[in-house]
């Protein structure tokens, strides 16, 4: 098996930087287009042959060393009878915006409420019949909340904050429950078969240091400790938050995930040698001729050489638009760089 | 005259730290909405009475330090013939995204094209009498082009970046024609009377040091340079940039404004002691409680004690929903803690 990308989380010494690309199932791929033509994205999701199906078709063109399975940070709030849309960003139908509404907010079990999640991981894991390792994920406690309390994404996410500074002990019961929920969503992929979990927190940016440490680090730790006996390692990603990144390490997470906003060699500068780092390659690079993309790729694995537990990868997904031979040069240059 | 701000601008000796409000004049004051209510948006900025009006009625209100001319960022951009709405975002009727569309932008003197801020601004000088200074302002060329070249706000503004990597050189030729028309647009408002300006960058964060040092930073410099002679004193504000502090420090602007994200005390220490600091209470931050609200804004100021050149300030533009009362206590809590 290829277990470069799991050895690095761990800082295990590895014959090259392991790449996988956040969304690299998605919509720059014409396949993920044309499935997407005739399916809609939340049937995608709760559909386990096609969320399988969508998981592997980078794997089919590409040598990553890493699957992700796909699917949304919003889908487990399935658990709690949350019902939104896609079109294409999401909408929730009533956003949570009253104590009233948050202490009735009581989760199913993820089994029961997204079964069809850990069916895809079973069947992705007898796919890939142990070539390349599997990446589960869920969202941050802070950042699911920005959406449940905004019913939206919306630049800034002015309504979390809102209730923050103006109700903040509504938040913590809200995030407490969003947390507890994410590590019974997390140990349902684990039992599926996923190697690995990601936690996505797009929007703890938008907190200073002492909110964050109070409305969004405590949360991400819980799930953190919720998952650990598991094994398998976890990934803390932060995005636009340069302000936070001791912070963010200190979560104990394996590996943080960072954006493209610092140089990675600042970030490991700032955070020591003690967590694994993923990234940090703007996505827009990938709009930039091959020699830029190459130099620009060249550089991120420069700054992290001779530092053990790098994995190459985005600052933040991949954009839709994004041309395939972008993503052809990048891989090449990780492959090629060692 | 109150010169507190003035003073603080240049490092001076104040009797107590100088507030002014980013936005103060704006929706969260019912005079402003009741106004808006009869004036569409672009123009009360282009009716110099109404816009003089509109600067003076926070004053009315709170004892502040300074006075900011009302208007947008986006408003000199009449200059180069580029037509735009207000719904209630800016939107520009066609986006700027090709060389041949860059290359064809002439700019107007500004005088010709904007003669209102001029007549607004005399009228102000008038009116304020020396009691309170007056700021102008403009955006910084990298924030200008990512509106132009977008066409509207939009989180992560993606066209530009797509253009700065794809066609590094036309987005260059565009930051050029955009710095040298801003210092035209500032020396006009310092002609007419303004006593100090803001350069408001609000999107440069979204670049890695890399793009900030050769898309960003060379045009704000311009611009600062254009207007030294003046001895105007120049503000640069930064949003989201915790990042870029100590580059943003560099453009040789009088006062770094920055935005919530960093405790001002971290900004402070990375920059030393050579620049003035503006800012940063969170915006959010007056949703809070009054005895919160005292918290945080003592907070800030227990951060700059005793540091030369500190000017209270939100880190970004306060809401529209912000409670009149909670501006009360934050302007309250300035002026009775030194």
């Amino acid at each position: 098996m290829n277990d470069r990308f799991l050895r690095a989380c761990r800082r295990q010494p590895v014959d090259r930087t392991p790449i996988w690309i956040m969304r690299q199932a998605g919509r720059y791929l014409p396949e993920y287009r044309e499935l997407r033509s005739r399916v809609e994205f939340l049937d995608l999701c709760r559909t386990p042959e096609l969320a399988a199906e969508v998981t592997l078709q980078p794997l089919r063109r590409f040598p990553l060393d890493a699957a992700i399975l796909f699917s949304d940070i919003l889908l487990p709030l399935d658990a709690f009878g949350i019902s939104m849309t896609f079109t294409p960003g999401p909408r929730i139908a009533e956003p949570i915006r009253s104590r009233a509404q948050v202490d009735a907010l009581q989760a199913r079990p993820a089994g029961e409420a997204v079964p069809f999640v850990a069916d895809a991981v079973r069947l992705l894991r007898r796919e890939l019949n142990g070539r390349t390792p599997l990446i589960g994920f869920c969202g941050a406690p802070f950042t699911l909340a920005a959406y449940l309390v905004q019913g939206e994404g919306k630049e800034g996410f002015g309504a979390v904050k809102r209730m923050m500074f103006h109700e903040p002990a509504t938040l913590e019961v809200l995030l407490d429950k969003l947390a507890a929920a994410m590590v019974d969503y997390l140990r349902l992929q684990i039992q599926g078969g996923v190697q690995a979990v990601q936690i996505f927190d797009s929007w703890a940016g938008i907190l200073g240091a002492t909110d964050y440490a109070r409305f969004a680090l405590p949360y991400v730790r819980a799930i953190v400790n919720g998952v650990r006996e598991s094994g398998v390692p976890v990934i803390y990603f932060v995005n636009g938050a340069p302000h936070l990144i001791e912070a963010a390490a200190s979560a104990g997470a394996d590996v943080l995930g960072v954006c493209w906003r610092m140089p990675i060699d600042h970030v490991a500068a700032r955070v020591g040698p003690g967590v694994a780092l993923q990234g940090n390659l703007d996505p827009h690079a990938l709009f930039a001729d091959a020699a830029v993309v190459r130099e620009r790729a060249t550089d991120v694995l420069r700054r992290m050489a001779g530092r053990p537990g790098h994995i190459m990868n985005l600052g933040h997904g991949i954009l839709p638009e994004t041309p395939i031979a972008s993503v052809e040069v990048l891989i090449e240059t990780v492959q090629c760089a060692n």
